[in-house]
């Protein structure tokens, strides 16, 4: 195990009707101006933004709000939302929705005491101080509940770029398993992969002897395995979303992910699918992984046929690991077909004459310098071959 | 899944050496004038100490020092660390050693803002204020680096008796696995048979559907399995220990265990036990739980079946469930054996004829009203069964 530090002081409220309650959370941490920060209008129809609102009036808490956050945020929206929280003199940032608005959120919340453009920090630059951030989730998906974690497309080169900073986690989050039975089972299903996609990306690591974070990770995989094939059957079973959704939280605020090298090339080689189609991110990463996965898996054969055995329930091949770990990667592809996701390029929208474009941005453009780092190092080459798996999947 | 809030605001600092920043730490976290609190000589001899008033030294912040903490620690120590507070207007409780010492801080730290008698607080009164304590860790067992609990011995009666609070969760804790290195083989067993008791008292829960901290549980269980006769073969296995460390950690600081009812009935029947034997208490546990597990076994034969499955390798018989759970138990039990905990009343130095005091005292002493309430409810007479199989094991 490697040496590491690890914070996650944000306050959890789990369960039916708990954003009943978002007034007092805001107040207990400090918030007395808020903006509510939001995206489409299914949390307008569904009834919770008037209930969140009620909760804050009934704690006397004065609020403004923005709403229009898109999948795969952008940072108009974001340079809008810094304007007007110094206009309106906002405290506080309430995101109300899932990954992208939560990600949007903190980004206004860093942007707000910043006097240069936000930006700066999705290249590289250090948050020194941020506004503090409350979410009301309605997505398994992303993590960023518990994250210090945020990810923005910038519109101008559509560039999809994260960062990431202790001051930027949640101080509180509001997690109801309710708010979530009404996704389509597709937006169900993305958010389950992204879920595991974060987990996987924790479990192809260079570090040694990590068997309790190895163990933590597989839990949470076959926590997945096992509701996510029941939710989308039923997507009324609050106990099957429940599950899903601490795992989602639990798989990405790092307590499973500490003192080990991490990869994130599958999310970085993502990126460049949804940033340039727009496609779900959760289902660009099932087109993802596999790919990647066979692409690497001889850099630790071990390791693949670990999850293979231990998680999918192969067989160990003594004679051919590496059997074995092709295995568990074929059946992890299989488990992401039977939840509805895409395999393959056309399924996915992606068209196989942009890959050079793909390629160029997803290596060159904001700043990289030709290569991904990661589980393994990959070139342009290494990006490309890996697209070009991806077109037939 | 059932309702439930989680906060674990614990910034933690893990690997080689980090107690080198101590000093850094309790300033980050509001300290200014601080007690080092701590128990015998080991940590004078080893140097840690010394190395812990450097650091506070190298950021200017003033000390005083209280040591003598004893295993399951005592009241009277508190009530004496609680005047030296005051009298030196310390704002800032470092426990540098085990859960003893650590509970006691807390006392402490519970104590010095408190008119009354601290007691109060281990007879069910609510923590109102307490001041901020941080901790640098010498044994991965009781989990109180990470959570919000503390147990004290009373020693008028010697009830030992538990309080749990958000505001006396440790600030900071410093985990450095090199300090565990020097532990005796028979304290370092203890310290697992502790974090693998926090593990199943979580498991035992009579909620359904919580799949999600079952396997976060067993992950833990099995990491408890493969590390702990490693450490015990070879005290000096870092990567060993490190893996115990962040399990004791994980495996009580409850993010795997919300939103499941739990049990806690072998802790009461063991500190009975080290209260009026002065036992280890991971050592009484060894010899608790078998017997405890046995016992209650019927009530839901399932939920062993499935840790015996999971966790401890046992076939599945279908036709005879009862026969998988037993054997299941009977692994643990043999497991504890093999890292060379006691497994009756002999070996743990406890008397027969002590039983009907035992019963007495865990069922009416200090309020208790006949029964103990968990997994299942046990009365007197159950609770002297339980006694009478630990006899011989």
């Amino acid at each position: 195990m490697e040496n590491f530090t690890f914070y996650s002081p944000t306050f959890f409220a789990f369960g039916k009707n708990a954003e009943a309650d978002t007034g007092k959370y805001v107040k207990r941490f400090g918030g007395s101006r808020v903006l509510i920060h939001y995206g489409g209008g299914s949390i307008v129809r569904s009834g919770l933004l008037d209930r969140v609102k009620a909760s804050l009036e009934k704690e006397g808490i004065p609020f403004t709000e923005l709403g229009g956050v898109k999948p795969n945020p952008r940072s108009g929206l974001v340079y809008e939302g810094i304007e007007l929280c110094r206009k309106e003199n906002v405290d506080f940032i309430l995101a109300v929705g899932g990954g992208s608005t939560i990600d949007s959120s903190k980004a206004i919340a860093a942007g707000v005491p910043y006097d240069g453009d936000f930006w700066d920090f999705y290249q590289g630059k250090a948050i020194e101080k941020a506004l503090p951030v409350g979410t009301v989730l309605t997505i398994a998906a992303a993590g960023s509940e518990g994250s210090p974690d945020s990810v923005i497309t910038k519109e101008e080169g559509m560039f999809k770029r994260g960062t990431g900073s202790d001051l930027i986690r949640p101080k509180f989050s509001i997690l109801n398993p309710e708010l979530t039975q009404t996704l389509p089972a597709y937006q169900t299903a993305a958010g389950a992969t992204d879920i595991m996609a974060h987990l996987y990306e924790r479990y192809l690591t260079n570090s040694t002897e990590v068997e309790v974070t190895d163990r933590l990770i597989e839990a949470l995989l076959l926590t997945m395995k096992y509701e996510t094939p029941r939710v989308i059957a039923n997507p009324d079973n609050y106990e099957a979303r429940a599950n899903i959704m601490w795992a989602g939280m639990m798989a990405h605020n790092n307590s499973c992910g500490v003192g080990r090298s991490q990869d994130w090339n599958s999310h970085d080689i993502e990126h460049e699918l949804s940033a340039l189609y727009d496609c779900a991110h959760g289902a660009g990463l099932a087109v993802t992984m596999p790919a990647v996965f066979k692409y690497v898996m001889n850099h630790n054969v071990m390791r693949f046929a670990q999850v293979a055995v231990r998680v999918w329930g192969c067989e160990m091949n003594f004679d051919h690991p590496e059997m074995t770990a092709l295995e568990g990667i074929e059946a992890f592809k299989n488990f992401l077909k039977s939840i509805g996701m895409p395999v393959n390029f056309e399924e996915l929208g992606a068209r196989e004459e942009d890959i050079p474009k793909l390629v160029d941005v997803l290596c060159h453009g904001n700043g990289r310098n030709g290569t991904l780092s990661g589980f393994v190092t990959l070139n342009e080459e290494d990006c490309t071959k890996i697209y070009q798996m991806m077109v037939r999947g």
